[in-house]
This record gives C-alpha cells, sequence and structure tokens, in this order.
C-alpha cells in the first residue's frame, strides 16, 4: 500500500501557483486500538483555506510550511480497530490531504449513511458549506416571507444553497455571477427569481435595482469589494448582511479600496453587517442538518458538482476556485486503485 | 416683537459656506387655542444636520431650500392657550430656527424642570445626544465589564457621554480627538482611561494597539475613514461596532476610500457593525433618560457645554462643528432682548 501527501512548501504570494505544492511518498502508520484506517475518497477544496495559507492572523491556526494540508475528506474505513466502524463503512472528517490516513474513532469522525445521500454531499450540500448557508442566512439574515435576499457567488456551494433557501422561506431571490452558464443554473435550475452578471460592471448597479425593485432586506456576501458596494447602495433600512467571505480578495497583494460612503449608507439605513464562521453556531448543527436533510430528500434542494479526477490534482483543484470556474461544490475524487 | 428665521440658501458643496443660509425677518403668527409661542433660547447644532442639507435619500427629509432649517431646541414659554404650559416654563422640542415659534402643545413639547438640571441639558447629556450615546452603546455594543470601549469623537456632545456609561459598565474606556485641550479633558476631567492623538496619523495604529492591550471589543463610531479602518484592525473576535456617524467624510466633494481588508477582517474576527440612529430605539427613550438622569443628578456624568453667543451666529457655530472646535455639546444661546 503506497501512501502519498500534499505538503504546502511556500507561502502564496497573490493567486497560489502548483509549486507553492508538493506532492510526497509518505507511510501508512499502523493501526492501533481505537483507530481506523480511512483511503480518501473525496477531498473538498473550500475558499477560505487561502487564508491558512498566509501567516495573518485568523480563526484558524496557518497551514505550516512542509507539513501537509488539511481540510473537510471523505472516506472509506479499510481496517478498523473500534468496535464502532467495519471495514466499508463511509465516513467525512477533516483529515490531512493524503491517500490515507490513520485517525481516532471518536466523534470527530461522522459516519455516513449512503443509502440517504451519495457520500459527497457531506462535503457540499448536507456538509460545512450548506450549514454555513443555512445558519448564515436564518441567524444573522433573518430573512422574512416577502423579502429580497441577494446573494454574491450565487452559483458556488455556500451561494447556491442560500438561494434555495430563501426561496423555501419565501423570499425573492438574487443571484450574482461571473458566466452565462452560471446565470443559467442559478435561474433556470435552482429557480433563484433573478441572475445578474457581475462582469457586466457598467450596469451593475442599474441591474440590480432592476432585479430587486423593493430594494434588497438581506445581502449574503460570499465576494466583497465592488460587488457589495453596488448591493449595498440598493439596500433598505434595517437591512442585514451575513458577511460570509470575500473571495474577490483573498489573492490580492495590495489591498483593493472600497468607497467610504458605505458607511454613511450604514448609518443612514441603519444596515447591520456581521462576520461569521459556520463553527460560531456549533449548537445549532443539529438542528440545520435535520433541515437541510428534510428538504434534500423531499428534492426541494441540491447542488451541482465539480468533480477532478485524481488526488495529484488537488492543488490545481484549489487553484481553480479562484478562477471562478466550478459550479456548485468543487471536490476532488481519488480513484481505488493508486 | 421681532421674529427672524435662518433659511438654508444653497445646497452646501463640501464643507457648508455662510452664504448656504440666510437670515430674515419674519412674522410672530397669533396664539391659537392649543398652541404657545416660544422665545428660543438654546438651538443645538449637530452633524447629522448636515446630511439634510443635500438631497440624497437618508432617514429624514431634506432640509428645503428657502426654507428656515429646524433641530433640537430650548425656549421658553411666552404666550400659552393650553392648560399644560404656563409662562415662564421651560421647553425643549424640535423647530425651525427662529426666534420666536408658535407651536401645538401636544407631546412633542417637553416641560423641563429647570431646579433639576440646566435647561441646555435638555439638548445634550439629557437630551438626544445622550440618548443616542446611551442607546447606541448599550443595545448594539453590548458592553460587558472588563472589555474595551474605543470611542471615537470622543471629546464631542455623543463620544464624552458614550466613554463615561462605559465606564460606570465597568470597562476600559479609549477615547480618540484631535486636540490636546480635548485629550486631557476626556482623561483628566471624564476618566477615560486612555486618549489617542489621531492627528498623530504616523503612529495611530500603534497608539491603539498599546492603549488596548487586551484588543477591542466596541468601537463606537462617531468619525469613519481612516480612524475607524485603524480601530478595527485591533477589535477581538465577536467584537461589535455602533455606527452612529462619519463626520470626517459628511464633507467630501469625492468620496474618500477605505482598504477593502476591513471586510476581511470582519470575517475572520467575526465582527457586527450596525448603523443605527437614535429613534430607532424609541421604545427605550425612558429607560434611557431615566438612566442618565440619576448618574447625572449623582454627578457620576457631565458634560462641557461650548456656548456661542447670538441667534445670528448659528450657521458659524453649525460650520464649526467640522473644524473640531467644540468641547462637549455645541450650543447657541440667544440673549434675552432682540
Amino acid at each position: 500500500m503506497t501512501n502519498q501527501e500534499i505538503l504546502l512548501v511556500n507561502r502564496p504570494v497573490g493567486l497560489p501557483n502548483p509549486d507553492d505544492f508538493e506532492i510526497k511518498e509518505c507511510e501508512v502508520p499502523t493501526v492501533d486500538d481505537g483507530y481506523i484506517l480511512i483511503r480518501t475518497v473525496y477531498l473538498s477544496v473550500d475558499p477560505y483555506m487561502r487564508g491558512r495559507m498566509t501567516e495573518a492572523r485568523s480563526y484558524v491556526a496557518p497551514f505550516e510550511i512542509g507539513k501537509p494540508l488539511n481540510g473537510g475528506m471523505v472516506g472509506q474505513v479499510v481496517e478498523s480497530r473500534s468496535p464502532d466502524f467495519q471495514a466499508g463503512d463511509y465516513v467525512a472528517g477533516q483529515w490531512a490531504w493524503r491517500r490515507y490516513n490513520v485517525v481516532k474513532a471518536d466523534k470527530r469522525v461522522s459516519k455516513l449513511n449512503p443509502n440517504l445521500a451519495p457520500p459527497s454531499t457531506a462535503l457540499g450540500i448536507l456538509g460545512m458549506t450548506g450549514l454555513t448557508a443555512y445558519l448564515g442566512l436564518t441567524k444573522i439574515g433573518n430573512p422574512q416571507p416577502g423579502e429580497t435576499v441577494v446573494v454574491s457567488g450565487a452559483a458556488g456551494a455556500v451561494g447556491s444553497v442560500v438561494g434555495q433557501i430563501a426561496k423555501l422561506l419565501g423570499c425573492r431571490v438574487v443571484g450574482i455571477a461571473g458566466t452565462k452558464e452560471k446565470l443559467a443554473y442559478i435561474k433556470d435550475e435552482l429557480g433563484f427569481d433573478e441572475a445578474i452578471d457581475y462582469k457586466d460592471r457598467e450596469n451593475l448597479h442599474k441591474n440590480i435595482r432592476a432585479a430587486c425593485p423593493n430594494g434588497v432586506d438581506v445581502y449574503f456576501d460570499n465576494v466583497g469589494g465592488s460587488i457589495s458596494e453596488a448591493v449595498i447602495y440598493a439596500m433598505n433600512d434595517f437591512a442585514r448582511i451575513p458577511l460570509c467571505g470575500q473571495i474577490a480578495h483573498y489573492n490580492d497583494t495590495k489591498p483593493a479600496q472600497i468607497s467610504i460612503n458605505v458607511f454613511h449608507t450604514f448609518v443612514t439605513r441603519r444596515i447591520r453587517m456581521q462576520g461569521f464562521i459556520v463553527s460560531d453556531f456549533v449548537e445549532s448543527f443539529g438542528e440545520a442538518h435535520a433541515a437541510l436533510a428534510k428538504w434534500y430528500q423531499a428534492g426541494k434542494i441540491r447542488q451541482k458538482e465539480t468533480i477532478i479526477e485524481g488526488f495529484e490534482n488537488t492543488p490545481e483543484a484549489f487553484i481553480g476556485l479562484f478562477h471562478g470556474e466550478n459550479i456548485g461544490k468543487l471536490l476532488v475524487r481519488v480513484p481505488d486503485e493508486v
């Protein structure tokens, strides 16, 4: 059994580069009592990881240089020395980017039921990104029936779920995205009321106002920058902004600027903005997961997966996030044979 | 009896100019049944009025060109045709900038008890600016004992009260202001723990960090722009920003810019920012006024007044707000004889 791992070898400057990563052979540790050996099946690549590649203060420790990266993963148990797991079980957790991991069989390992949903959904619509969408939208955005919800990064892993939940809650939903394919996906397949192309910069303000004739009550922001500025100017009094991500600017080498008028608008319209990460709401994970699973089983929410084949292509998949190439959840699948 | 009123004759561009205002003779209306005639004693000049001088959408209608301005005022009843008021009563309300106003004797007229506090306090520490300080700080900032509260515009009408309340609530309090006199006032007279000179731009970040060794938990913002940016970078996880004003930028003719990194900081530290105006909390005015009055009577909070003499100097007093000349509450006093 050959094992491999993917290391961070440089802190990226600007857009990450394949040379910032290295793939290396490594050992498969022995499986002690209470441990399980997991073969990696899916790796999740997520924008927040970019933050961990720098040394800046953040909510999680930075990745270490020369050490394997880690993230959300789905695997299959190959060998179990725990009564709680059997060979063949599908499991999800947060592990090192390796083909094989030996981990303690504790509550950080979630057993999946592949008869209820494909295991890959544990990294997307029924996993961290689904929880992020549900909890940020409901706990901070607090959307009311009839209100207008705008979401940026609308065709992405989080945004696509935000929009569908907002529709289920009775809102008018407007998504902002950047390709014809994405705009068609959110409007025609997911049922958003309107889809706006942010690349049409010249008409962005006008298009937002046209899509939101009653103004914007909730803006779920994954992107930041000039897109956010345009949405904020269309917001109603007492509007809310769950601030989830700023992907437009994660690779800036020189900070972009935003007009100070945004802050003046916050005062005059009494807008509330709140940054969050999903683990702030850990006490509501059960409620959120139950709601998502129920809607998923009933066919009321869904999500495309963009799947890159091959463990060795994980760095490239990650870099692709910042080119806006993926629709829905971006995953890497590792075939069975090494 | 001669009356005068002050009209807005131009919408200011940038810093307001004396020529944007005009003082004019006008009639004293007759006093009908249920009305009272009030002689203006104090006029309040407040930064938010700058917003009403433009036509931009805001929470109050813009002032009309060729019409008198209006604002918070304290007056003395000269003639009453209402059973609720007597000649000689001190009253406060929101009226036109005139030497004499005839107004309906309804609940919008507050009778003052000059034995409890000087009538001018109804425009400052026990009036709208005191309520703004109390309600923004407690309802949005939610400061806890031992936390660090930073306030910008710290020597002003609102900021000086914010800091004193935060001290009473058991917080470490750091004020930001722009003159030696103001810094001495907040630290030596009002008991703030530290006072920072924002004009020392070069050391602003360093000085904030030094004054807040445990980071910033609440930032009550009256000012905006680069001062806010510097404070935000020193904020703790789950910090709160009651966003009250942006006086640094009310007269911008070209919008200033702020680094987009501010928004990234909002996400990673899960900061909550909320714009507000005092009337959003109208249901808590009673509670707030009672708390302020109790502290005031007990000598636990106080406020300097900067007083400009003469009705005709009201525009000049207003313009002075933006030169940062006032300490505490800036008022215009109208002598008895015309």
